[in-house]
């Protein structure tokens, strides 16, 4: 399979990593994900951006939205690919007053995708939708590449937003547990984890 | 002439804009320029990259680097264009220690393409040579879209770096006085401000 190819791949750039990180929240992880990494392999990004805009042809969009700093390339790939245009969010501003919290010229009503590489709790994402939305844009899906299955997408939806992602963590961890890559123990724990940090989903 | 009209629509959307535009430096410009806006319009964004990719094809580049936050876009499409890898240049970290300069995988031995939106006077591009270079990596070219012709790109050759811009904004101003856009009166204020404003150049 294909996207099997993809996350070996994924594993093998560094993407994807096991052992014990800090979270800015406190908490230590089991798993790390940066998908930063994998911007300098086209071999890696093209199958991501392509399959991303596949996903993403049914949605019938202007605009592709990239959220500073790590989703810009990735946002302006899929826009490129897609023959769309490209706006992105700022990161919070410290000064007061001129900054922009939208760059590019995104006008009212433009059908739009926030895209981001990673989901965690979604906090992010619904930040950069209700910005788009503040200044005319329709949001119309959210779009990452990774979901870290903390409940994120499921925040998202809540906002009334379509949201998806190409892979989740577990699916990985499997692709990579088969491949005799990642052993079976180390994917219990990832689940434990999981469950022990999930956001509560609702419903 | 294609690029003619490439210049009438970087006009027509705002990337080029005449007035008096306080720059950080304080000094007070009679013109503007701001291709963050071009993003969001593909009919011209994919101009650019194709012209901007045929003229690095002949440097054989692995790399494009792109400098946050503003040139994050571009360098990441010209990559998409040319099948290469994506690096970037980060900002100012005010935090000591831990933030990274570069994102990406930037390995020694790479041959790198730095690229930026519009060059004043070289400092930002410099900058981000002398980083790639202090983590290995080999910059073979400096691209910017538009030269603001007060001797940036000559002050990037004295680092031994091949520089070049696309267009220079007298380039544009000619167009766009050609076309009756603009006036032979506001095209000599341009002139005057940039003999006025010129970086010395050296020998």
């Amino acid at each position: 399979m294909l996207n099997e190819e993809l996350i070996i791949d994924l594993y093998r750039v560094g993407a994807i990593k096991f052992g014990r990180f800090k979270l800015t929240s406190g908490i230590e992880s089991p798993f790390y994900i940066d998908l930063r990494l994998a911007i300098t392999y086209p071999g890696i990004y093209k199958r991501l951006v392509k399959l991303m805009a596949e996903s993403l042809s049914a949605f019938n969009i202007d605009v592709v939205t990239g959220i500073e700093t790590a989703s810009i390339p990735w946002a302006s790939m899929i826009a490129y690919e897609l023959n769309k245009g490209i706006v992105y969010v700022r990161k919070e501003v410290k000064e007061h007053g001129t900054a922009k919290l939208i760059e590019g010229d995104l006008k009212t009503g433009m059908r739009v995708a926030v895209i981001d590489d990673v989901i965690t709790t979604g906090n992010s994402i619904i930040r950069a939708i209700r910005i788009v939305r503040d200044h005319g844009g329709d949001v119309v899906v959210a779009a990452v590449f990774i979901d870290r299955e903390q409940g994120g997408l499921n925040a998202i939806r809540r906002e009334g937003i379509n949201a998806f992602a190409l892979f989740s963590v577990i699916d990985m961890i499997d692709v990579l547990v088969n491949n005799g890559l990642v052993s079976n123990e180390l994917r219990n724990s990832v689940i434990e984890y999981l469950v022990k940090n999930r956001v509560s989903t609702g419903a």
